[in-house]
């Protein structure tokens, strides 16, 4: 494994895959990686014969007040475990790397399904998102790129991204993974306390209790009120509990397959999570 | 030569020329060949093995009221034109193959070099410009990309975007061509009568006795008024005459590089030019 921090580097390290007509996989994370970025190198290794990790905490994606100083940035330990699940090549750049000594003056917007849900707590987020996952589409020029649906919004909005600019890739939406007690796993997560990591489930168990009281007939505005209510009487402070089609559309027939989204705070530290719900009528 | 009117059909045709690392030019255009183009084409031919040219009249660059349904289509002609010049592959893709059956959520702006000369009186033009440039980058993925410098401000604007998003090609600027009497040669050239064709030369005539009076040390401000007053006095309606340096920022120290701009109409025909002025210390 090797681990290249210039996009120069990158590009030579890459030349005889290109060349070889290698299949490239590529997985962009933030770092400190856990199960979940895990399972995206290992579904990138399944298809591709190369799979670049990138590992970059890119600043304009992070707003004022939120931690991007504080993110935590663990290189040598996700490097070991990069190289137990196979990786070829971790791409890691600085921010003068990626951003350059000119100021950036190019932004990028989607549109409508970034305008709710985490999009309207963190204004400008999914600009810097698609900045950043656009510059390294095209610096590493993979066939293939791994998104979790944890961030289910972000997947959604790069696979638009993606079909707006004919970024010449597949992305490939990887299942969330999860602890023992149903929390997703999430970088995030570290910054729970001990108790609060133990009230942190909660949010997986009354997505499942949704879906069988939605089973059963139950009213979604009803169900996803309850969702809130349940949530703040554990401590949470709930920023949205909300149900949209798969696109991310609203809601039009009850009776399609649908997905509830929550993101709430527990103390400082803002988690989120979905669940897909299959109706079969 | 081939002609292609899919994205499926131009990537199966670059298909061998990618295969064998063949070195590919691009060369964007909206139709209607002239001179100015077929210099462009030829550029291309001198450093690329395989030439391709788009010829697409891209919707969402015009505004309300400009000329999109008026823009001639030339295609016949066009095409017997690229043949002469050695273009490999023509690109001539429907509005449906470029922005698809579904809604384009995805949009991308440059700021400040876009404020102001033609995106002060074209309002969203060049972020309609970046976005259809940015999907034929990503379609052709080309090792260069030709602009003419008639288009100034636009050759400035995809320099920034190709910077900022790290795509990965070499934008190569070519100079201006203009018919025996100055004038830029432009598409829009045919829209003039007799008589507007007459007087349409006097923008280089001035442009050019604007360089001989900076030269003779007259000051800048007077030499753009005068540039202004002679347009309109030979029945131009001027929309802006401007000096910038050659990066399009405004002009700090008068000893240096610049370059002067003009756009005005004639009749109902808006004519744009700009000459570089080097200055010899």
């Amino acid at each position: 494994m090797k681990t290249e921090t210039t996009i120069q580097g990158l590009t030579a390290s890459l030349a005889p895959a290109r060349t070889t007509k290698k299949l490239i996989g590529f997985v962009p994370t933030m770092g400190n990686l856990h199960e979940g970025h895990l399972t995206l190198v290992r579904a990138a290794k399944k298809i591709c014969d190369v799979v670049v990790v990138s590992i970059f905490v890119n600043p304009i994606q992070f707003g004022a007040g939120e931690d991007f100083d504080s993110y935590p940035r663990t290189l040598e330990q996700d490097s070991r475990l990069l190289a137990d699940v196979g990786c070829d090549i971790i791409f890691a750049p600085s921010v003068e790397q990626m951003y350059g000594k000119h100021p950036r003056l190019t932004n990028i917007s989607v549109s409508q399904i970034t305008n709710d849900l985490c999009g309207e707590s963190r204004p400008g987020h999914f600009d810097g998102v698609a900045v950043v996952v656009t510059k390294l589409f095209n610096i590493v020029q993979p066939d293939y790129a791994f998104f979790g649906q944890k961030d289910y919004q972000q997947l959604a909005v790069i696979r638009q991204l993606v079909q707006d600019l004919n970024i010449p890739l597949e992305v490939i939406g990887v299942p969330i993974v999860r602890a023992a007690d149903g929390l997703a796993l999430s970088s995030r997560n570290g910054y729970l306390s001990e108790e609060e990591r133990i009230a942190a489930p909660t949010i997986y168990q009354l997505l499942k209790q949704a879906e069988a009281a939605l089973g059963e007939g139950q009213a979604l505005s009803q169900v996803l009120a309850n969702i809130s209510i349940e949530l703040t009487q554990v401590g949470f402070v709930v920023d949205y509990v909300e149900a949209r089609q798969p696109n991310l559309q609203p809601i039009e027939q009850f009776d399609r397959d649908l997905v509830l989204f929550v993101a709430a705070k527990l103390g400082s530290t803002r988690l989120i999570d979905n669940l897909q719900i299959d109706f079969k009528i």
